[in-house]
């Protein structure tokens, strides 16, 4: 049964610091009819992300930013229910950015279709799906890590932390997390096998704890959070280290570029090489990933963690939660029924 | 004749700070006899860089530091004046690190022979020596440029800049100088034919003026400078741009680590690499780099600007001018008579 209306959320203004819930809105819409060769989707989980905030900002980026009165944009694993579009039928699970929404039309150009019997299907957007790609080709492709090297991955629970650790630990390498708070350096450790993790809400200074985790150094850092945490690891980088830069989260609600100490000087004698990535270069390459990563997780090789809140209407208030790191796990939103969830 | 004493210049304490010249030491030392299959040279001219700087500090680095007491380290052109090894004699022209000292034994496992008939010997030292290398290699290697692309290089008169901007015009790039002061800048664009020049000592903030000189931001940035030059030139950063870094002289004189804006969270989205190096890598591979850019500089097409002073004793005022920007091109020092000097 198709509803007449649908609710999606749209940008209200833009937050010049912290997003508090009134900067986006809540509307409701008629749902579309799809036309030719298009599907209409309605949505089940709604994938939330850090790279959203940079969105929110009236700044040129790889993506252009989300106008004023515009939807969020987001990606949502969602259900086919009318379909004019040839390969896809109501019922199919289908996985596309498709924005904070409860129903969406897509011409399927960037519509994946789901297997719902190989993991749960919230996992099309994280796991096996951008975050995990973030993780698998950040890793193996920027960072580059070897065996018996060691790996240090920060916002280490969160969803592409927690995958970037168990593949470096597939590879062999010495895995260390950096996360806030015991619960989930716990986690990280006891439940998803790295060899150490760093509680940044411990202590000021990490410097400390995070020799003692690494005592041969650091030769990969994959960095998603930037800021005094990303000094501390920088700090004891290894010769020939390698840094991939894939977020910078503490830096995202920021309403001006903060100072901190001048690191690069060393970075010359100990031949470190340091590079930003988007996982959308990847995409054309993500089957492969996907393929692999979808066998570790079947075997249980690679585990993963979701946060899950339900309702359309709580996603601004998770978002914002999530740039605080209160979430524990990758962040969704169930925005619809999952058939396909077991009891 | 060789005399019976030679001069030497040995670290004497370690600066907190800017080196004073009483931090170093002149001695009088015997001139010692070479053995075996070793050779004594005279030195004729000794490079000053930055690096040494570096080894002035009681710090582990890429290299060990000098000890107290011991001679400073640096390359030497000189002349072979005796000589037990097989493929060396009196008058032949040889490069080795050294040291700063007038005479010095060496074993030949270093040694390299210079043809003084295709450049001035000094050059050894510089563009057909370490200095040139370094440009050579951190600029092809690991800043790689694209014909089109605008290539930044700071010290831009300096003994490597000057290098890297030549190499970066024969490669088909826009190239953008940063000197200090109108004269080196003159230099840079009608001498050396940098397509522009910005003049870091015009004014407190280059951003506007390396804007102008850079309507395409920029694609490659050589860095040799760090501090606030560096962060001008990251914030102009293009998609996909290249950072080598292969100095940061405006940090080495520093106490403690300085603070500066942090500029990482942007290089993300535009996927920018940033890579530091070291020339003595790229050894094994000298010959090549010096065989093609020895025909560009015969050719003319690749100039140079050396800045010498003479005697030995001049060498620690020297250095310090250097780490202030006040020599105007290669730095060296006129150790003793240059046979090959055309009046």
């Amino acid at each position: 049964m198709i509803p007449n209306t649908y609710r999606r959320v749209v940008l209200a203004r833009r937050p010049p610091g912290e997003p508090k819930e009134d900067d986006f809105r809540v509307e409701q819409q008629a749902v579309p009819e799809p036309a030719g060769q298009e599907v209409l989707v309605r949505a089940i989980y709604l994938s939330l992300d850090p790279y959203m905030r940079g969105r929110m900002r009236d700044v040129a980026s790889y993506a252009p930013p989300v106008a004023i009165g515009e939807v969020m944009p987001g990606g949502i694993v969602g259900e086919v229910v009318k379909s004019g579009l040839p390969g896809f039928k109501p019922g199919d699970i289908v996985e596309e950015r498709l924005g904070w929404q409860e129903y969406a039309i897509s011409n399927g150009a960037q519509l994946r279709k789901i297997d719902p019997g190989l993991a749960p299907i919230s996992t099309a957007n994280g796991i096996l799906g951008m975050t995990g790609l973030t993780a698998y080709y950040g890793l193996f492709e920027i960072a580059q890590p070897k065996a018996g090297e060691t790996v240090v991955v920060s916002a280490a629970s969160g969803a592409v932390g927690q995958v970037v650790g168990q593949l470096a630990k597939i590879s062999g390498c010495r895995v260390v997390g950096i996360a806030g708070g015991a619960k989930k350096c716990a986690f990280v450790t006891d439940e998803l096998g790295f060899d150490a993790c760093v509680d940044y809400k411990a202590s000021s200074d990490i410097d400390p704890a995070l020799k003692a985790a690494c005592p041969n150094g650091v030769d990969v850092y994959f960095d998603n959070v930037g800021g005094a945490i990303t000094d501390a690891v920088l700090r004891n980088l290894n010769f020939f280290a390698r840094v991939a830069l894939c977020g910078s989260i503490s830096q995202y609600n920021a309403a001006a570029s903060e100072s901190g100490p001048r690191l690069l000087g060393p970075f010359v004698g100990r031949r470190i090489r340091m590079q930003g990535f988007i996982v959308s270069d990847y995409l054309p390459r993500s089957a492969a990933a996907f393929r692999q990563m979808g066998e570790w997780v079947r075997s249980g090789r690679l585990k993963y963690r979701e946060d899950i809140v339900d309702g359309l209407e709580n996603a601004p208030r998770a978002f914002i939660g999530m740039l605080r790191g209160e979430n524990f796990g990758k962040m969704q939103v169930r925005v619809g029924a999952d058939p396909w969830l077991k009891p």
